[in-house]
């Protein structure tokens, strides 16, 4: 039977999704987990691999298990085996050939600034603490003209191994509470670092240091035209949809 | 010159505010930081002791130094002095009487409580995991109930050096966003681990184990009469008002 589940991790402590041999991944964690439980060696896949320090609230995994297990059951056991910092939401049966990757249609990634003087005991594992004041227009006039369909070279990290850097942006908006701003961004596929480099060109517009007129930015096609890549742990991978 | 701080953390990973020897506590920070920036021992006094797990978004510090300096710099100079998980937000110059306990009028204390089967990676710290469905409804009526002079004696925690359990609550609300449920409580002062008996007696009766009328349970004045002590975790003393 094939499974899906959705993940939730707090990604501080992990090097990202991926599997290796001598450092605490996601994959890792999970493979182990079913592994405890069901006594097979059971392989994960992923609809993002998120990086080192990135996190999930809702990540979708799949798995083919040998046995057949009651979702519920699942759900119960992993929690159970899982480290406080990554839980299973939600665990259903689905088609053979489903595939996470493949089969999203779109993923949500929201990333979250923290942004006052001092720094956030209570976000600091999940913002980016920027100092400098930030405007909240400014960023916002630069994060809708990502909206529709761009080649994203300016922000596509090194070493992605993507075809091509074209990528259909479906939402791209900026959210305030207090010192709180949340960049959410939705796109059918990313490019590698293409949020947090987003991000680290969002702040540069939000400070004053950059004009918030990003379609030079885009049509330039160079990494070094835009902004530095903003660090991991503002990032959350919210939402995968099917 | 005495100066008031506000400052915040998280909790986790100490035992509490008072000093201690051998342990890792909030005034030890504080007062490590202003002895590494000043050079000279200083003795801080807080709004309200924090037990050991419990939280601070706005705890009100004060302390008298021997050297004059800048409020400013006394901000940026403990934040680079203290860990990540205890920040300060404000600085300022008060008059040299000021007494942060018995000056506040009001301290207000938010409770939350993560409600949903799996755990949360980003509440675990922040937020009592209660696993059985709770009624929203019924916990309003029983938190409006606590509004007004009442003797708390049933929910004194043991070991309280009150001289009586009678306090004044200014406020006792609960606000719900999905499984996150947040219950504020702003009154006079408090007794021993009263908020967290309280927060524990809520959750029975939102499960439904308990009846939502608060007031026989005020009227037994006894500690037996009301719910369990709720976890540290989800407490956190988030505003002192003067």
């Amino acid at each position: 039977m094939r499974v899906k589940l959705i993940v939730e991790y707090d990604g501080t402590d992990y090097h990202g999704w991926q599997i290796q041999p001598d450092a605490p991944t996601i994959q890792g964690v999970l493979e182990g987990a079913l592994r405890r439980m069901l006594g097979e060696s059971v392989r994960v896949a992923a609809a993002g691999r998120t990086d080192a320090g990135v996190h999930a609230a809702g990540q979708v995994v799949s798995c083919t298990l040998q046995r057949a297990v009651a979702a519920d059951t699942l759900l119960r056991g992993l929690n159970a085996l899982t480290p406080r910092d990554v839980s299973i939401r939600d665990a259903a049966v689905v088609a053979d050939d489903f595939d996470p990757r493949r089969a999203a249609r779109s993923r949500v990634y929201l990333y979250r600034i923290w942004n006052a003087r001092w720094p956030s005991p209570f976000w600091r594992r999940y913002a980016w603490h920027v100092v400098q004041p930030l405007d909240l227009t400014r960023m916002r006039v630069a994060a809708a003209s990502l909206v529709g369909e761009h080649d994203f070279s300016s922000f596509q990290g090194a070493g992605c191994d993507a075809e091509h850097a074209v990528r259909r942006v479906l939402r791209s908006e900026i959210e305030q509470r207090g010192p709180l701003f949340s960049f959410t961004i939705e796109a059918t596929a990313f490019l590698r670092h293409m949020v947090r480099n987003i991000a680290g060109t969002l702040v540069e517009v939000g400070d004053g240091s950059r004009t918030p007129d990003v379609s030079t930015l885009l049509a330039a096609r160079d990494r070094t035209a835009a902004g530095p890549t903003a660090p991991a742990c503002g990032l959350c991978l919210s939402r995968v949809n099917y």
